[in-house]
């Protein structure tokens, strides 16, 4: 079956299908950067555990201020203080719990200490200054990072705040690929003729792991419907999601279709994008199998547009990235319209007096990744849709 | 010594010290995924090597046409052709060679099969229409990707389209980090009275291997002098840079100061700048010493605004990040200006009526990494700027 669809319309079909995965591993803190957290973390303490100073200085009992008072105490971080003694002051430093009995903290800036050891204070102190109380920051029973997260630095950090050291995430999604093509040769070889090389398995895997993918690659496939078959009857039992470029157009020499169908389901569209248009997604047993268009930039765009949303939800992602559109101005022209399909150009971030603008790559038609390579992102343009410079268009980045 | 700096200054000496590795290592094309390109890569070839076609179609002579032609080949991607024999057309598909003779394409959906098996062609057909010439994309000698800069997946893709299996880059930057503090608890251990626990080492090690360092964690260092001195040496043997946080600020707790010090060189800065404030800047051998605050939101927007650019410079990248802030429009109000110092908010991008505006986190004064967590990006302010909800603002995302 061979459907028409605009770019919406075929979002929508794929996100009705991406169900996410809930089974779970256990793995240490440093283990868990780019991973999904499978269920909500919450405090079982309070952070910071005690009330403490947020400066180096003296902790004070704000009534007894006025006159030079002897150190009664020292109290680094990480020790445990006596009660302050009454008429006196304690050396305290930043993070130090407070001293049962102050009630504010000095910095050291504004006291004196006299050949006596008596410190004076110069300034005006209020109640409760320079304290950072316990469960200011995190109180706890409070959530610090919620399900479908994916962790960041900060996140880890965070976690590690409040004493968490192993965290439960989504087990990382499986994702096959292979290339057909017996016009295919590997970098390295010599090119010979009537052949290209295979630009697809190299930016395809690493924006697969990038994204936390379990990459498999299961290399060329001859160009025959025995081959593709087995490897998708291969792929199927391990992978979660097969996904390949090429071989799904309805050219007669595509035996990725007729495989598929073979052995699974298929369905095929003709999107409304440029570039791009031809895309498949059927299933293969239990995996989903993903037909990108051949060519690099269909494909790379396609990726972009459609497959890292789906691959996210798959992931558990609870935040897809599709919202970050960020509105910027365009330092470009772009006349050419196409009246009935969304175009995606490839753009990069400049800086032009002072003001970050969107520069368009040349050469829009290229069927190298030149443009990608460039660019750190797109433009979605609506059908008809042409650009002036200073123009606010729509800007997907890559990252 | 300690200096008052602000921002711009303290970026302005930090770039006169950051001398990019010259160093390279060989890598397969899949593991050189952001690494840095030590040298431009030149293409040697043609990309596509051969015109070709860019439909499922016909190949055909443009002068011919008019009448129904005989089929004298069939050209699949990967093979290659014989001429055009007179008076006929050839079925092309998408990347196959184009015949020697013919001088355009017609797309199949055109095209008109007999019962006899002849073609006509319903359309207007141009000379060179739907043919990709040879060199279109890349023509040899072309510098297809420059020195210093960090491998991408498309540029991994675009390497491959012209057959380069290996690269030279520079070889990983190589960072010790420690942590010193004996109210440091490790994540999973019961938290002593008085006691914190660390979470720089979390948020800290994960964004240095994002940027493609190779990290060695030498872990906490006890409070004192000689075992800083000692991990201090011991690091300086392999390391290009060490970065601790914390321990380097005027208290006299902090031994880092007095160890880096004793074994090589050091400058401490209060930068204007909030939060953050306490930064350093060493030698101990041939490494560089980075001082980080050891307040975590401090460090981790420290670390945004100075380290990432520094180190961006030192792994030899031509292009550092520092550009790529976007002008976006606040949804949120400040108004508690610091008059004299840098602000950077915690904010996230979210969109509101269609349009990409930045929200800000609530509490900007938390000691832990809520914030951080929470946000993908910083406003920055300069000293004494309030922000009304619609004014445009500085963003610089994290990623």
């Amino acid at each position: 079956m061979q459907s028409f669809l605009d770019v919406n319309a075929m979002r929508a079909w794929l996100d009705a299908r991406a169900t996410a995965l809930t089974e779970r591993d256990t793995v240490p803190l440093l283990a868990a950067l780019g991973r999904v957290l499978a269920a909500d973390v919450v405090a079982t303490l309070d952070v910071p555990p005690h009330d403490n100073s947020a400066m180096d200085g003296y902790a004070v009992r704000v009534a007894e201020l006025g006159q030079p008072l002897p150190v009664s105490q020292r109290i680094p971080a990480g020790t445990v203080p006596r009660a302050l003694a009454d008429g006196s002051v304690a050396r305290i430093f930043t993070g130090a719990p407070l001293p049962p009995g102050a009630d504010a903290v000095v910095m050291q800036e504004v006291c004196t200490v006299g050949d006596d050891g008596r410190v004076s204070v110069d300034a005006e102190v209020t109640l409760g200054q320079n304290i950072r109380r316990a469960g200011s920051d995190i109180a706890a029973g409070n959530v610090v990072a919620p399900a479908g997260k994916r962790l960041t630095p900060a996140d880890l950090g965070l976690l590690a705040s409040i004493g968490i050291a192993e965290v439960d995430v989504i087990r990382p999604l499986r994702v096959a690929v292979f290339f057909t093509g017996d016009e295919l040769a590997e970098p390295g070889e010599p090119l010979a003729d009537g052949k290209i090389y295979n630009s697809n398995r190299y930016w395809l895997t690493p924006l697969l792991l990038q994204l936390g993918c379990e990459v498999t690659d299961l290399g060329t496939v001859p160009d025959n419907f025995g081959a593709t078959r087995e490897a998708l009857t291969d792929a199927a039992d391990f992978a979660d999601i097969i996904l390949t470029c090429g071989g799904v157009s309805v050219g007669e020499e595509d035996h990725v279709k007729a495989a598929v169908e073979a052995v699974g389901t298929l369905d095929l569209w003709k999107i409304a994008i440029k570039p791009g248009k031809p895309f498949a997604f059927g299933r293969v047993g239990a995996a989903d199998f993903i037909g990108l268009p051949g060519n690099p930039v269909s494909g790379y765009v396609t990726f972009h547009v459609f497959v890292r949303r789906y691959l996210e939800q798959r992931q558990g992602l609870a935040e897809v990235r599709e919202p970050s559109v960020i509105r910027l101005k365009a330092a470009f022209e772009w006349t050419r319209a196409d009246a009935r399909r969304e175009e995606y150009l490839r753009v990069k971030r400049v800086v032009e007096n002072g003001e970050t603008v969107l520069a368009r790559f040349a050469n829009q038609n290229s069927g190298v990744l030149s443009s990608c390579a460039w660019a750190d992102g797109l433009v979605r343009l609506a059908p008809g849709q042409t650009v002036a410079p200073g123009d606010w268009v729509d800007y997907l980045p890559f990252e």
